[in-house]
């Protein structure tokens, strides 16, 4: 049998394994089947190499150009797939399982590839939040910014999701502007380091943007700066080695770990046997009991049922994991694999025996089950292990100790408030999911038990055919927690991105803010091109373009007239003496509708031309009432633009409606597509 | 001399020093004035008190309930506050260095009063961002929530701002729901203790809500959870030792570091001599060096000038630092008073003189100056010291050690990439400023150091009037930084209270994110009570109430009626030929504003009632054109309701248009303020 080297890719070549290479095995069989890691990895001139091409290059781009680049990474890995799911069986896990790590991990790119270009800017600046005016007069103004960060990402992933655990860093950080550095646990490299060779091979990255490294970090942690990043997916135990590191200590090197955590499920209090959330409890939690055989930093560890239903949730459950089949994940009828190796096999049973001494076994007998078509003492096998604590309150280990495996405890729950009890003893966890019906339980949980949980998952039948289940961690959705699970956030969107930059307040004037943002900031300098800017093609509109209307007067019979058309005869419009005993309203005043009607009769160029359609408004305010007699006049200034393809993009108009004392009586947004030239 | 016993608050008592109590120093004469701490402080007692009692109460509390308390809060203290800058004096400040403490301080408590009204819910959920829909159906769907977390928030503050240094840290605080145990700093902790005794006496704080530690904090540290979090302003060894505490690292407790920084002011190279911006510049240096004798953790302590302005920048400046007087603070004429304490003095020219090994004094001699009203030698004095590094590249000191006091050093830079390299080598700051006409050399410094500092403050001849001032941090803007600055954020509006609670990703029905949110979300229950809901009071409208119109159809003539009436003649209304060839309509299509106006016409209840009026629109999307003979009707949900005061309260309302087909055609928000009955 050929034992396979398994490469680093530093400094833009390939690097073999070398001395300090340590060995990989078969989850299956036991064997070895592969080789990783090099003590003469040179640390500094990676980091090097990282920072001055890859972020440079990479912050070079847009926002807009790195999704792109992300989707034809996800592009790429999702045509060669196969191969992957093919090396990943050595790991122990089933198809199914692959494709919670494939699929997921490629679908995690296209999210972000997605939510990149809708919820960011086509530029290098990311605006968090509005300004904020710092003076009366609006001279001085503030407004938050996020840029990349100049260091360097370290990954440092976990055995369980090799491809996965990846990507959903890998995105977030390339959308940032940052240069990756993988180290993916050296159990399961193999299949990293083919998607890695994948996504190098697609040609779309730039030099030094990812690398990887495939066995030890070296000296790498000593060397990080304020502007590098730590990311930790894994055990505390390391997490707490790496936290504690001096170096990243002294010089605030940003942190940020993913833990193993004591996830809860919790069956609701108005749930009983026979209704369809009894069904779904049993059915997702046997699912997280046994999919990657137990081996997912979410699977749920404590069951929390109402005691009257103990009885019910553990009969049930071992009658569905007595016909959970075990063995090689290629043999026909398997259901769960094996655990990663042998060395975690033994860790899980150490950690088994812990929650055994507080804990009676009810299901699952790890020296006796059956394995399919595979040799139960060779590979890493262990069947899944049902508990049940009598007493939860004064139990310690089943709430603090974590056999990363098919290992699970039920406990019962007095009330409500006991199970929040109960569900917050595991000191912050990563999720915790609670089966209901009832929306009231859902927001006592959220109240009760929201700060100790990064994401709490509420599933009933209403929801459970497009639920995306307890343990997985959507890339829209915030994936981490405090305490236990490591005090760490990935993914939740563009949140996800904001860890790789640094979030500045920028104080200064409008044209300041419009120059630094791309924005239009109120308050900025205006120009007024001769040609009307709807005649202008989306790529000739300059931010700061403002066209300035003619006035109309808003007479009487306008607004009895619109009254009349629209059907909109509210007392304010027609009401003289009702208008009157209005807080807001001098005495009749004209819709709302009629003005910004009125408005657009008076800025749109009627002529077909590069305008396409108004697509939408926001953030309108009136602010002051017009009455008859008033006039109004509006100006029209291009705030921001949006590429949406190569046809159109979205141009974002702010209009400010003025009355005949030049006060002001509307603001708003107007969104147009308009066409680029041909 | 008496000597003040300075005690803390503890468990609900005054608790005087005791065993292990410290003395304090009189800044200007040197005479021990005051004794604080105490050994015997029962940390456990303290923090069960603040978790249980404070903490529960806080969180009963509205977030807006919580805004009006800060509130009451800044209006007791600003009552009150003769008595605080009287015992100020004391610390060796001037009344415009006690204006930036306590002023500073109860505006920032205004600030987040007005914020969490106006920009947080009036209830205990506050909701993070839009819903996420995760399946196609809509039936689960994703938010993200905050709720406090529920320990306590342990404050250790700095000696410089005994007022600003608590009560910045504590707005945020108790806005998000979390007591706080307040440490100031020794040396200036009888400010900081007179400052509690007015709020406590306020009368509007909940028991254990506030507890005051003068002195050491005992074993507080080792007992804090993953729902505590420590806030800590002061010198980068503290905080490395704050940081490195194995509790805290082991628990993942929350921890954040805002440290005195090499912060930079650069000249920008638009910039020269006779230009308003030179004086600017000149001035808001001279002002950073020497408030609070340059006791500030935003000073200016590195000015980076063109090569070509180094001689004429030290020259203005020296003027402007010649004519600056120091002595008493309370004596006539006196502009700078003394260091906090003699140990300090030292402090500030032992680390004066690490810079002078690479730089050359060039203003002022601590050996020979003059002080005004007091005894030089008893009292904490030093003279401003300006220092020019004549080979910035090369120096080392002078980027990383900070002379906490009025001391600072000029360097030229060749051209602005120079500039932006040698602000960054200070290796994170908490601010840094140019002062620049230039937008474009503003964008260049936000992309080049924006990853490098907190703040980057832009000042010119436009803003110069409304400016807030280099060294200012602003409660609506993020004040913290990278690396040397330590890693933290405190304040930036909301921000600020984020990091007192948990974000929780919530994934479920829309029924349970309705509950959960106090927000109704599409999907939701319905219910349509018989009466219009525009004759319904504020305080009887439900979440979910839902009006249901009759429809009506847009004909041809309704457009041209429309178009005729508003000047609205844009072609894809008028021109059916050219309607054609727009990709996004079939042919002539109804206006958008037209859309929305028959919408109000099928809702509005025209008699008179509590809708008072309608003030905005939000989120307005036009999903689907509707052509001539199409009908439309609209759905209108009550989706949040707002108190705004005792007579109405702002509601907003989902709006759904639909055509003949069922198809949605428009969505948005309708803002309405409504009359409470009375």
């Amino acid at each position: 049998m050929t034992i396979s080297n398994i490469e680093s890719f530093v400094v833009g070549r390939w690097v073999a394994p070398g001395e300090g290479a340590r060995e990989i095995e078969n989850a299956v069989t036991g064997a070895v089947i592969a080789r990783a890691g090099n003590d003469a990895l040179d640390a500094a001139a990676m980091l090097e190499h990282a920072r001055r091409k890859g972020g440079a290059a990479l912050r070079a781009m847009t926002f807009h150009q790195r999704a792109g680049m992300i989707k034809a990474l996800a592009l790429a890995l999702n045509e060669k797939k196969q191969a992957l799911y093919d090396l990943s069986f050595a790991s122990g896990g089933t198809q199914a399982d692959h494709m919670i790590d494939i699929d997921g991990g490629i679908g995690t790119l296209f999210v972000f590839a997605s939510k990149g270009r809708r919820e960011m800017p086509n530029g290098h600046v990311y605006l968090d939040g509005d300004t904020e005016q710092l003076g009366k007069a609006g001279t001085f103004l503030g407004q938050h910014v996020c840029t990349p960060l100049q260091g360097a990402a370290v990954h440092i992933n976990a055995f369980n999701f090799p491809v996965w655990g990846m990507l959903e860093k890998l995105a977030p950080t390339l959308l940032a502007g940052m240069p990756v550095i993988v180290k993916p646990a050296t159990a399961t490299c193999y299949v990293t380091e083919l998607a890695v060779r994948i996504m190098l091979d697609a040609d779309v990255l730039p030099e030094g943007a990812l690398q990887l490294v495939t066995g030890g970090l070296g000296d790498t942690l000593d060397r990080l700066t304020c502007q590098d990043v730590v990311s930790f997916t894994g055990s505390a135990d390391t997490a707490l080695k790496l936290r504690s590191a001096p170096n990243l200590l002294q010089n605030s090197v940003r942190f940020m770990a993913e833990q193993d955590s004591l996830n809860a499920s919790i069956l609701g209090p108005d749930v009983t046997p026979g209704t369809p959330e009894f069904d779904l409890f049993v059915k997702e939690v046997h699912r997280e009991m046994t999919a990657k055989a137990g081996q997912k930093c979410t699977a749920v560890r404590r069951i929390i049922a109402p005691l009257a239903q103990v009885d019910a949730v553990i009969g049930a459950l071992s009658d569905r994991l007595a016909k959970t089949v075990i063995g090689d994940p290629k043999a026909e009828g398997t259901r769960m694999g094996a655990l990663v190796s042998n060395s975690q096999k033994r860790d899980v049973l150490s950690k088994a025996a812990l929650i055994g001494a507080e804990a009676e076994r009810v299901f699952g007998d790890p020296d006796n089950f059956a394995v399919n078509g595979a040799d139960a003492n060779a590979g890493a096998f262990v069947p899944p292990m049902l508990f049940h604590c009598a007493d939860p309150d004064a139990a310690l280990r089943v709430h603090d100790t974590e056999a990363f495996g098919p290992v699970s405890t039920v406990m019962g729950y007095r009330d409500l408030d006991h199970a929040i009890a109960l569900a917050n003893r595991g000191e912050g966890s990563l999720v915790a999911s609670v089966i209901t019906h009832d929306p009231q339980v859902a927001r006592a949980v959220v109240l009760g038990a929201g700060a100790f949980h990064g994401r709490l998952y509420f599933n009933d039948r209403v929801s459970m055919k497009e639920s995306t289940g307890h343990g997985s961690p959507m890339p829209h959705m915030v994936h981490g927690g405090p305490g236990r699970a490591g005090g760490g956030e990935e993914l939740g969107g563009i949140r996800g991105a904001m860890h790789y930059m640094q979030r500045t307040a920028i104080q200064g004037s409008p044209d300041m803010l419009t120059a630094i943002g791309e924005t239009w900031v109120p308050g900025s300098t205006q120009s007024a091109p001769e040609a009307h800017p709807f005649t202008r093609t989306f790529e000739n509109l300059q931010l700061g373009d403002t066209l300035t209307t003619a006035s109309r007067e808003v007479s009487l019979e306008d607004i009895e007239t619109f009254a009349n058309f629209t059907g909109d005869t509210f007392y304010a419009h027609m009401d003289q003496a009702a208008a009157e005993r209005n807080p807001f309203f001098p005495g009749r005043v004209a819709h709302g509708y009629l003005l910004i009607s009125f408005a657009a009769g008076l800025f749109v160029e009627p002529a077909e031309g590069p305008v396409l359609a108004n697509s939408g408004l926001e953030n309108l305010r009136f602010l002051k009432p017009v009455e008859p007699g008033d006039s109004i006049k509006v100006e029209l200034t291009v705030k921001k633009k949006t590429p949406r393809n190569t046809e159109y993009g979205e141009v974002r108009w702010h209009v400010s409606m003025t009355n005949q004392a030049d006060e002001l009586v509307a603001v708003y947004d107007l969104l147009t597509m308009n066409a680029y030239g041909t």
